[in-house]
């Protein structure tokens, strides 16, 4: 029996994460497959699963041993893709991501993981797990495929919000260099801006702005500020931490999906084009596997929001087993590496260094 | 001798093309290779050449039958990479590219094509050649690799201005349109605005406006209005043009560019791993060619500046010669469909129907 079981943090060791199981394109099926997929990974982890009762209870129940590590959480109502953020945050309580966030604020869970529309997801967790104290922005940073010795690039703020200013954009350097040391486990990360090129005198006025503060505070901030980069240097080797504005930054995630995805399917294309293109894609099946994987979307699904007091990952929407485990993966790894914590703690020590950098600037100007 | 011939648009049949030599990363000799290959496919362009002529001249006699269809006019001075596009404007009346530009504005050449600079070349283009009455900014629009049966998508504006108003982005709409129905034969193009979703209340303010506009307008200006477009729909089959304003569409344009890249040289990587993958990429060698032809950066090599009185091709910088061939193959197809033509007279029929729906939109606001 799944019902009776409480799993909190205080109660049972190992890691507990929150999971939304409605909202998804796929259904809640697809998430109960992830999360079978992680447990059976990963022996420390515990769920808190947060939607349609009787339909969980008979997927988890489905699987072995799955009941055991799962605490069900009922709620009756879902939030859909097309609901307004506004809305869900003044009519939304019973709903499973307002319950999953919930289990994050309570500090039952470590973090959420969630499929379900991104803008109420962020207004949720804003409201309800507030900002941490002297951030403006909260934003959402991704892992880009790249030349890296990890094989990953952060790249933030991927939608969180359509607006950054310069003190934006310099939060999301502090942040971003803080994802960077914890997600990749980079000593010293290098941070990079992304404008239309990479000369002093190129692109909008606040990203000049913007390049002076981070300049000013990588010091004292522990990371090397790399100056303007572009969007061919994303998936390079020449930056760890890529920052922008949440409009840019969500375009160029979604064209690197989208330009990648196209490759692929050309490829595939490619190797049924004839009987022998057919022949060399058998000899050839290990060499293209590893390759589909390292370009496969899925394997980076999970956009973490910073600068909020608690770890929510946002799943893709259309995410399947393989996505939803990489992404509960994701979670598990900064709950259990008090990410947040120590996340928290840098943007209070770069706070000073911030704050006299834009006193300086204001006075300058 | 190439120093005598004359080759203007009104003593020699066919197309005349007025080139850039200098200011490419690789040097006049890649440009030079680019003519020649050019020149071997299309028995009716002609050239005018622009630069060092003894350099020039002695890359052109290196080739058969070249010097016959090549004019040189000598420039002693080079727009760099990091000129300021204000400091050619005062002081480039020397360079190579003023010499390109100034030989479309005689009349004498179709097309320009040059490797230099973006802003300068975006700077002298719109101050010699002027804009195309009620265009407010013009517009750098590229080819993308696509699914659709011609095999790209235009993009516009990928980096003539970081700035775009709604009523910017509408003139974009209806360039754009023009450039598809003449560059890729299309009847009635479908036009998409680039946003980071599909529903109405997403992104940006001037992104609801300028949606308005191109719908109200789109009747009367012969094409489709799909609405928003994302970044990952940028190499579907829903869209024929995506406008964007010129910051987004750069960074959106270089990460696809890097992102194809990373792949090819991951697939390379793949394919020499082991004994067994490199006989499976010889077995495989006819179809991974017509892959790597197909997401080949080069071929669709050249952004062309919309809404100026004479066509300009702008190459990138590092092309080499399939690139810059790739570029004045596009030169050529425009300059000889008159297509610039028809773009002022479609831009003028569509500028009544456009002020009616700006004016009523006023009225409203």
């Amino acid at each position: 029996m799944t019902q009776g079981t409480a799993l909190t943090a205080r109660t049972i060791p190992g890691t507990v994460l929150s999971i939304d199981a409605m909202g998804s394109d796929l259904g809640p099926a697809a998430i109960v497959a992830g999360i079978a997929g992680s447990a059976a990974k990963n022996p420390n982890l515990r769920f808190i699963v947060h939607g349609d009762r009787p339909e969980i209870e008979r997927l988890i129940d489905r699987r072995r041993d799955l009941s055991d590590r799962c605490e069900i959480r009922h709620a009756d109502g879902v939030v859909t893709m097309g609901d307004k953020p506004s809305h869900v945050l003044r009519h939304g309580k019973n709903t499973s991501m307002w319950s999953c966030i919930e289990a994050v604020r309570n500090g039952e869970a470590g973090a959420a993981v969630s499929c379900g529309n991104t803008g109420a997801l962020m207004a949720l967790s804003m409201i309800r797990l507030r900002k941490i104290e002297g951030v403006n922005r909260p934003a959402i940073a991704c892992l880009w495929p790249s030349r890296n010795p990890s094989g990953f690039n952060v790249m933030l703020d991927v939608g969180a919000d359509i607006r950054a200013d310069a003190e934006d954009l310099l939060q999301y350097a502090l942040m971003g260099a803080s994802y960077a040391r914890n997600g990749l486990e980079l000593q010293r990360p290098r941070v990079g801006l992304l404008n239309v090129g990479t000369e002093d005198h190129k692109g909008r006025a606040e990203l000049k702005l913007a390049s002076d503060l981070i300049e000013r505070v990588s010091h004292a901030a522990d990371f090397d500020f790399v100056g303007f980069v572009e969007g061919g240097d994303l998936p390079s080797d020449k930056v760890d931490v890529i920052v922008t504005d949440g409009f840019t930054g969500n375009v160029a995630l979604k064209t690197g999906e989208g330009t990648a995805r196209l490759i692929r399917e050309l490829m595939g294309e490619a190797f049924r084009y004839s009987p022998l293109s057919r022949i060399a894609a058998m000899l050839a099946y290990t060499s293209l596997r590893r390759l589909s994987k390292r370009i496969d979307p899925r394997r980076v699904n999970g956009g973490v929001f910073l600068g909020l007091n608690g770890t929510v990952v946002k799943s893709h929407g259309s995410a399947d087993a393989t996505g939803v485990s990489a992404a509960i993966k994701l979670a598990a790894r900064l709950a259990a590496s008090g990410f947040n914590e120590r996340l928290a703690a840098r943007l209070a020590a770069a706070e000073q260094a911030a704050a006299a950098a834009i006193q300086s600037e204001a006075g300058q100007a």
